[in-house]
């Protein structure tokens, strides 16, 4: 058989280390020659695709892969995009093929979430129904970590051990700077449903009063009385208290905290969890507060990613041109835990039937202290993630980060109107 | 003349490298045992001065002062309080001097901003009214870089690193993420009157169209049109738009920006003016859009420290050693620019009349396009204060900061009741 073309695309919120797992797509594939032909990335995902906005990669020498793999953002685009379901929009799925055909696109490797693995399965599911010979693997992304069927996601390590230093370093100077009325800080972490990145946090301390000392999680319904004495416990033993809370944390109604109030002109308040608790606190309890939102900050940090989750990264987009080109459809490189300490992992196909559209919630037995901590099993599973340092080049201060020149495919056929 | 004690204090708020500061004295104190018998420190600033609060540093090891360099926080504890004029309350300063004087205090370093060199100046003129021997020597620290005085204030280049790698790092997120509708981003930073934290984040860009593409500066009154329409055109020039606010950005009228309305409870909203700016922008012009707070985060972070800052941050308690030895009081150590390619600098004794509760601004030579850019001239300032990295040691994935182990000194006095 001829070599075909291997298409890469970027889906969903970016992580500081999806193109460390595009590297690794991108070497692997030069490796088989005999199947793989062109490697190509589509622009902004499957719009990308839909526009036949196509990039080809053969221009990237080995120090430009080197470069791409440590810089965070995802360097194709990304978009948050789901397709309609076939039958409800045909047209949709036979431009898709259109450009798969037009470009002789035989493996079609898509890097996301949990939403991206259902637009492989659909992707999957059409072309055996149109008899197109295309291998459909779906490479694992997210910061949230909510992707079931593998130990981890990469992406998660390295936004957890940027948050797990903050909490330290803002904890140190909250402690410095608390006097006698009593303060707290409030950081306010992603995660809309999931609170494996707020649970992270807690990685932070080196003595057992060090912040946070409250974690709010998103599977916790929110008590208010409950919090407000915590808090005022903590404050009255050490003079602070750091609370990491995760953006989605819910009431006993679940609806969204934030969400309860509206403001003077009438919107909802979206976000801005840390503002709204330091706001509670204040009122309740008359202490001075701080409140940090790290935003995109927390899933950009290339400058303190895990080195784990880097090489869980890279691991998995070359595993996912392994799957491709053995003919696996329907898959993602999942990884495996074999071990806690020392830490070892391997990576195994995981079909996408159950991954698609599901979450993972943080387990029942990570959570403890009233809802507000992590047990000592948590702390096994977290530890190892965030192992590891690997620096980017700096040049004046700042780390280098070159984005890579792609070159754009001609387009073959004409514009899309979707 | 026998050893007399040295005594140290923290004040205002912390930075990332006010320990290599405290690190710098304490080494420094070693040198002149003949002059300097105790390093004491005070816990809380002034507040452990009149307290009687005091720890000794004798037993801090080598090792030990090489770490506390290398720790963000204030590790002594800091405060925000400000003296009383003596004629006010003379007990205040009754209370200081016993406290002096019971512990033989014969030269005190105060590491703080300006408000904290108004407290060296009130102390220094008692201590001559007194007839009681004393050295008072302020060491300049603040992120704010208000200090007049000195060409930039030890803590500042550590913040502005900071700020600056994180618009990098979160642009190429928001480059990623931005869609077809248009995708804006509002980092807010500290800065309540000046805007050099702010102006950092423009070191961020490598090519001229990265972010951030748009300063909104204490020193620049804020014309919404005249923002809308930059933002706009940005957007449509881009698909994206990065913002970087000052949290003191104020109206034409000098009201801050978030204060001018209120919520359904009356409350002003403090902080809040990067969620006050995307919201403003979504609803005038649909955008898409997220917001970065990074709070203490931006003064904290050990892990991303200037290599310039932090030897200036030594340098300066070290010479503020010097000075006190020497009898110079009411002084503090001044950064003297040489030149800003190769950039050389020194230390020269500023006298603190001048520079007790007065307040650098940016000046107007640095604010360009329209007010929302920098000039050259403030990029061939600022790029110098932010080169070179120390990282702290990590262990398990983390900084490793172990808080010294301070002993207290035993208390001579009764309490003070102030």
């Amino acid at each position: 058989m001829a070599p075909r073309t291997l298409l890469y695309a970027q889906s969903g919120g970016v992580t500081a280390v999806i193109n460390a797992t595009a590297a690794g797509v991108i070497t692997e594939a030069r490796k088989h020659p005999a199947q793989i032909g062109c490697v190509l990335g589509a622009r902004q995902g499957i719009l990308g695709v839909l526009g036949e906005d196509l990039v080809d990669t053969a221009g990237l020498s080995v120090p430009d892969l080197a470069a791409l793999a440590g810089q965070p953002g995802g360097a194709f685009g990304s978009c948050r995009f789901d397709l309609d379901a076939p039958d409800d929009n045909p047209a949709q799925f036979d431009r898709l093929f259109e450009v798969f055909a037009a470009h002789d696109v035989g493996y079609f490797l898509y890097n996301g979430g949990n939403g991206s693995m259902d637009t492989v399965l659909k992707l999957s599911a059409a072309a055996r129904a149109r008899n197109y010979p295309l291998s459909c693997v779906g490479v694992p992304k997210t910061v949230d970590n909510d992707l079931v069927g593998t130990d981890v996601s990469p992406g998660y390590g390295s936004a957890a051990k940027y948050l797990a230093t903050s909490m330290r370093e803002a904890g140190m100077d909250l402690r410095a700077m608390s006097g006698r009325r009593g303060r707290i800080f409030v950081m306010e972490v992603m995660g809309r449903n999931c609170g494996w990145l707020a649970a992270a946090t807690v990685l932070a301390r080196q003595a057992p009063d060090d912040p946070p000392h409250l974690l709010l999680l998103p599977e916790v319904p929110f008590d208010p009385d409950a919090f407000l004495a915590c808090v005022e416990a903590c404050v009255e033993r050490l003079g602070y208290c750091a609370i990491t809370a995760a953006e989605g944390v819910r009431n006993q109604a679940g609806v969204l905290l934030v969400e309860q109030d509206e403001d003077v002109r009438g919107h909802v308040q979206l976000g801005g969890i840390g503002q709204w608790l330091a706001r509670l606190v204040h009122d309740r309890l008359g202490y001075k507060h701080h409140w940090a939102v790290p935003d995109y900050l927390q899933r950009a940090a290339g400058h303190l990613v895990s080195a784990t989750d880097r090489a869980q990264a890279e691991a998995v987009g070359q595993a996912a041109v392994r799957y491709a080109l053995a003919g696996r459809d329907a898959v993602m490189p999942a990884i495996v835990r074999e071990g806690d300490a020392p830490y070892r992992w391997r990576i195994e196909p995981a079909p996408l039937g159950p991954i698609a559209n599901a979450e993972r919630r943080l387990p029942a037995d990570f959570i403890a202290g009233a809802g507000f901590d992590l047990t000592g099993e948590a702390l096994r599973w977290l530890r190892p993630l965030i192992a590891g340092e690997i620096y980017p080049a700096f040049f004046e201060g700042l780390p280098d980060y070159r984005p890579p020149t792609f070159v754009a495919v001609g387009k073959k056929l004409g514009p899309y109107i979707g």
